[in-house]
């Protein structure tokens, strides 16, 4: 049964699995005392640091192991800010960050600071210029930078961190650290870099001063973050402490989890250029076979500058929930960024920040070991699951016609409903009339620009409705 | 090889192993994704939360697992404190509390809160009297309480959040926790109580708000604790969050740990009352023997009312650091609450606020299974150990005399050194006359007054002395 859901979790490697076995006899014990469990503990600590740190790129006394990626965000937006409050108050992050960057920044909002994101092109990754442009002062000036690194308030810039993700986790997109570091570097403003999505596929460009980073995403075990803080960065952990983990993790550590993380880490490093291009050749025949395949399709992020193992498409005329439903039934395990799958209703950040279709959309992210048999099957499974849910939604089959402008009332109706309407009446209105479409349903914003790119119809523009929502037009063109 | 270490970390209880072994395999996908490995992690998740609820005794939804113990005493003293901000600032807690209560409430205090220790006898429990006076409001007035349970702001108290811990960690002592309960029942301060030492041995007497615990304190894995807030009780979650463990706890759910966490302590729980009257015979065997077998011991903790398998004694002129070292070269691996084995050479503050004797100190604490041949093997090693710890620092030789009152020069030494100085010259003046010692080391401050109540002489005060440290004055009596 082919699990295509790597992004969110994957299952422990077998050479981590043998490290946890292994760490449950010899590392049970705290390794902050001095008997000999202990010491033996402290040991097994000492040198899973070690292999993380290579792993990273760092000096094991620059990193600490978390209880999670999340915690390890966290803490390390909050201690950077904190250690910075002198130099101002302000986050830039990009706008297509994993959401415990955008909760670390919730928080410091609600604290009092300022967050800035930074919108993404339609690929999904930031304009190092448009970054760099976020990281001058208020008065316009970039900071001395000078050979300074980011540990000194460079003058000119209130910006205390910048976070910027390694690659996407939606889309897959690479962002493009290096030159972000770069202009980080010059506005003397330290770099955090979320890479939990790459770090078992190769180490994150120079020029990094935080990272942060999962086990459970590289096939470590669950219960292990890690946060890695340059020498030289200003940091001052926040809220309670202890004397563990440098004081930057508090808690008893999870020490059979961090050894195999580390042992993980190794491993999986181990295999990834040649696992990463198999999988990568999977998903380019993913990407180029779906459109085929299943019309009305959109795919999404970067083709080239991307996750070797990730891809994500959108079809429209079909809710993300029943699609998984559906594929769940087939066998399949994947995962989606629809609102009609999240209990708020809202489509994800991510897609929305891209300006790209929502609806109908689909993760696929493939774990270490897939074969190109499960990735056929799913190809040849997928066009079938679509159509039957579009046949179900009544999607397909537009009236004929050229007659007069009409208005479509979808008030109350959630994704896809909105756009299954305007896709059915579009041809009943004559070359140059238009569709108004009243929806009160989040995703309707993003997807009814969206159908209109696709479909290559024009999208006039949105006015709040006055029973509530927004009154969609769009013209007919073709 | 006997491990004497279980307050500090147990091994893996053996169900929870397999428990830890299935869930890798059936629990390590995403609980709040919808395929069939999220459902399944779900399933197992719901499953632990449920059982750890009943070994509780609370309700599931009162209940979230949390990265440690720590995390659990840290969000639940934060968020207890936030969601009672309107009633006041202060919070109460015993001056016992393990540490990550006493940093949480510095963290408190950093942030403009106050923090009120309540005191404790020399057996370490608090006095449920001394308690309820500190929950009265500055006006002296007790809330109004009448029946409003913690949840309500009564009118009179400025305390917003009691703590109090079923069980000291480093002397075993229970705390009055039912009286406590009942007094801040009717004060209308909600009360946590860090249940960590005591969880696996049963639950905690009714009348608590907020429960934190530790499951590697009880036979689980480590990267495990758990929060238990009761319905109606005001609880804000402080720092960024996200959706899982209902907003209290925020990243990936260490789901493996979480069903061995909750497996072990159904485990444990079935084992605890024959297995705790099996270890509470060993400990009043340790308790009684060690003071006949080695001279000048101090036994601490209550002798009854106290944990089943911990047992904590000090040693006059020994040093902690070294007792540990030779107890583990002969195969004993056990614990010190005495500054020498500190990084910050101060004594614990347990045994200072019991205001017992630190130096020497060895906290014995027996994992289950442990056998009587063990403690008896550990019997017929110490008297031996301690004596040539003793003679190595040249204690016990009092030189003989009946002279003039002594000033004793210990400045820039460390404990035991002060008081083996002392014993050694106060048998050399006369009955009544004074022997001043000149300490600048913390650990003097309660190791000369305890070192005075165990050979009844006169401790008659400490004044700074002018080169640093303290003048103590002690007279002779016998």
């Amino acid at each position: 049964m082919p699990y295509f859901d790597a992004a969110s979790a994957a299952p422990l490697h077998p050479v981590g699995r043998q490290a946890l076995l292994a760490a449950l006899d010899e590392g049970w014990a705290d390794p902050a005392r001095l008997h000999r469990e202990g010491r033996r503990a402290r040991l097994l600590l000492d040198a899973a640091r070690e292999a993380a740190a290579e792993a990273v790129g760092c000096r094991p006394d620059e990193l600490v192991f978390t209880p999670s990626g999340t915690h390890a965000v966290h803490s390390g937006v909050s201690g950077a800010l904190a250690g910075r409050r002198r130099v101002g108050g302000r986050l830039v992050v990009s706008a297509v960050e994993h959401s415990s960057v955008l909760h670390a920044g919730q928080a410091h909002a609600a604290a009092g600071g300022t967050v800035t994101e930074v919108p993404v092109g339609r690929t999904g990754a930031v304009d190092p210029e448009a970054f760099a442009a976020e990281l001058r002062g208020p008065d316009g000036g970039a900071g001395s930078g000078a050979g300074s690194g980011a540990g000194s308030g460079a003058a000119g810039s209130d910006v205390a961190l910048a976070c910027l993700q390694s690659a996407n986790h939606e889309v897959g997109t690479e962002q493009p650290v290096a030159e972000v570091a770069e202009a980080c570097r010059a506005a003397g403003v330290p770099l955090l870099v979320d890479a939990a999505q790459s770090l078992g596929w190769g180490p994150v460009p120079e020029g990094w001063s935080l990272l942060a980073a999962s086990a459970h995403k590289w096939g470590g075990p669950a219960g292990v973050g890690l946060l890695a803080v340059r020498k030289g960065v200003r940091f001052a952990p926040q809220g309670p402490s202890d004397e563990r983990e440098s004081g930057r993790a508090p808690g008893f550590e999870n020490l059979p989890a961090i050894v195999a993380a580390a042992a993980s880490l190794r491993a999986v490093r181990a295999e990834a250029v040649a696992e990463g291009a198999r999988l990568r050749a999977l998903v380019d025949r993913i990407r180029a076979r779906v459109p085929e395949l299943v019309p009305d399709v959109e795919v999404v992020g970067d083709p080239v500058r991307r996750l070797p193992h990730l891809v994500t498409f959108s079809c429209l005329y079909v809710d993300g929930e029943t699609l998984l439903s559906e594929l769940d039934r087939e066998g399949f395990s994947v995962s989606s960024g629809s609102s009609c799958t999240s209990s708020t209703l809202t489509p994800s950040h991510v897609l929305r920040a891209m300006g790209v279709l929502s609806e109908g959309n689909v993760r696929v992210s493939l774990p270490a070991g897939t074969t190109e048999a499960d990735v056929d099957r799913f190809l040849a499974v997928l066009p079938g699951v679509v159509t039957g849910v579009r046949d179900r939604l009544g999607a397909g089959a537009p009236a004929p016609g050229g007659g007069e402008d009409l208005v479509v009332d979808a008030l109350g109706k959630r994704c896809p409903l909105p756009v299954i309407e305007l896709a059915k009446v579009i041809g009943t209105v004559r070359v140059g009339g238009t569709v108004t479409v009243l929806a009160d349903d989040e995703a309707a914003r993003l997807d009814i620009p969206a159908w209109c790119e696709m479909r290559a119809q024009e999208y006039v523009g949105a006015t709040p409705s006055p029973r509530g929502g927004h009154a969609y037009v769009v013209r007919r063109l073709s």
